[in-house]
C-alpha cells in the first residue's frame, strides 16, 4: 500500500491548490458587534462523562466571518438559503487601502477594469490586526454612497471587508436608513456583504477564487462561514 | 456598464464548474441523532422591532450534514481548527452500494485503484432518502471491521455517508468501543467522517472535488458544515 500512495501524489496535486484561510477564530472571548448576544460554547458531552465529545454552541447569525444575507436588513428580501449555491463561489481580487479614510468612486475608479472581471471584491483596510481590541470599531474606511452605487452596476456576487461592518458603527444616528445606508445599497442588488475577514494581507495581486459557503439554515439572515482564498 | 457585464461573462464561465449541493437544511425540526441536544433557530432581532433580522442558534456540533473530528471519540487527538485548512478540500469518488447490507473488504476491493487516486470517499447508502424519517437510523449499511482498517492504509483524507452514522445506532451496545468501533478506527488516523450528506444520487462516476469546510471553532469536536461537490 505505501507504493499506492507515492505512485498518486503527483496525480492528486495537480488539483490541489494553495488554500488560504480568511477565517476569524470563534470562541467566548471573541470581538462582537455591539449588542450582540454573546457566543457561548459549552461543553456539553465529554468523554470522560459520556464517552464522546460534543459541544452545545450558542451565537447570534452575524459572528466573526460571516455572511449578511438581503433578508438581514430588508423586508421581502433573500435569505442565504434561497441562493443557488454557487452563489457563494467565484473569482475575486482584492483591493488594498492605504492612507484612504473612506473608499471614494474616485479610488476605485483605477480598479474598474479588474473589476468587470471577478464576482468577489475584497477590501484590505488592515483592521483584521485590531481585531480582538476595542480599536476595531473605530474609524474603519467604509464606501462611500457614490462608490457603493457605483459598485452595483457590476456583475458582483459579493464585497468583503477586515472590519466589522460595511458601515460606520455610529450609534447617534438612529435613522438605520442612513446607519445602514451602504448595507441597504449593496443588498438591495443581492450583492452579499462579508464582514470581519482576516488574512487578507496573505493575498496576492492577481485573481485568486473566494468561497464563503454559509451554513443550510433556514431563513438565514446571516452566516458565520469559512472564507478561503484558493491560488492557482 | 452592460456591455462590461457582456464582455466578461465568458471568461468568469471558464473558472466556474457546477457545484452540487451535499447538505441537509439545518432548522428546528431537523433530524438528529438520538439523545442531541435540539436545535434552536430564535427570532432574536427583526426589522419590525430593531430595523435589522439576527437569529440566535443553539445547536451541538454534530447536527445535519457535519463533520466528526478526532477528538469527538478519543483524548489528545486533534479538533477540526488544528488542521490545516486544506484538509477539508480533496479529489473525492462516490461508491454506490446497491442492495449491500454491510461495506466489506470484498466489496471495496474492486474500487481499490480508484481508492489510491483520491483524498475522500463517499458511500451512497440510499438513506438519504429517509432524512426526517424514523426509518433514518435503522439498519443502514456501515463498513465491518475489515473494510474500515484497510480504508486506513489509503491516503485519505475523509470518509462521508449519506446516512446518520459511520457504526450503527445500537443503544444495546453500552460498550463504546464496540459501539463506536468505525469511528475509533478511522478518526485515530486522523480520517475526518462526515455524516447526514444529501445529494449523492446527484453525483458522476468520475472523480470530482468534495470540499467540508468547517467553522472555525476553538476546540471543535465536530462542525455542521456546507458540503459541496465541484464537478470540472
Amino acid at each position: 500500500m505505501g507504493k499506492m500512495k507515492a505512485d498518486c501524489s503527483s496525480q492528486k496535486n495537480t488539483i490541489m491548490n494553495k488554500i488560504i484561510d480568511l477565517t476569524q477564530l470563534i470562541n467566548s472571548s471573541m470581538t462582537l458587534y455591539p449588542g450582540t448576544v454573546p457566543t457561548s460554547i459549552e461543553k456539553y458531552n465529554t468523554i470522560e462523562k459520556d464517552g464522546f465529545a460534543e459541544l452545545k454552541l450558542t451565537f447570534c447569525t452575524h459572528i466573526g466571518t460571516h455572511i449578511d444575507a438581503p433578508c438581514h436588513i430588508l423586508k421581502n428580501m433573500k435569505s442565504l438559503d434561497q441562493f443557488p449555491v454557487d452563489k457563494f463561489i467565484g473569482k475575486a481580487i482584492i483591493i488594498p487601502l492605504k492612507n484612504e479614510t473612506e473608499i471614494s468612486l474616485e479610488f476605485l475608479e483605477s480598479f474598474k477594469e479588474r473589476l468587470a472581471e471577478v464576482e468577489f471584491v475584497l477590501f484590505y483596510t488592515g483592521w483584521q490586526f485590531k481585531w480582538n481590541t476595542k480599536k476595531y470599531f473605530d474609524d474603519f474606511p467604509t464606501l462611500t454612497k457614490e462608490a457603493a452605487e457605483w459598485l452595483t452596476k457590476f456583475n458582483i456576487k459579493g464585497i468583503g471587508f477586515d472590519a466589522i461592518s460595511a458601515d460606520k458603527v455610529d450609534f447617534n444616528e438612529t435613522d438605520l436608513s442612513v446607519a445602514l445606508r451602504n448595507h441597504n445599497i449593496l443588498l438591495e442588488k443581492e450583492i452579499i456583504i462579508i464582514e470581519n475577514l482576516t488574512n487578507l494581507d496573505k493575498l496576492p495581486e492577481t485573481v485568486f477564487t473566494f468561497q464563503c459557503f454559509p451554513l443550510k439554515v433556514e431563513n438565514a439572515d446571516g452566516s458565520p462561514v469559512r472564507a478561503v482564498a484558493i491560488l492557482d
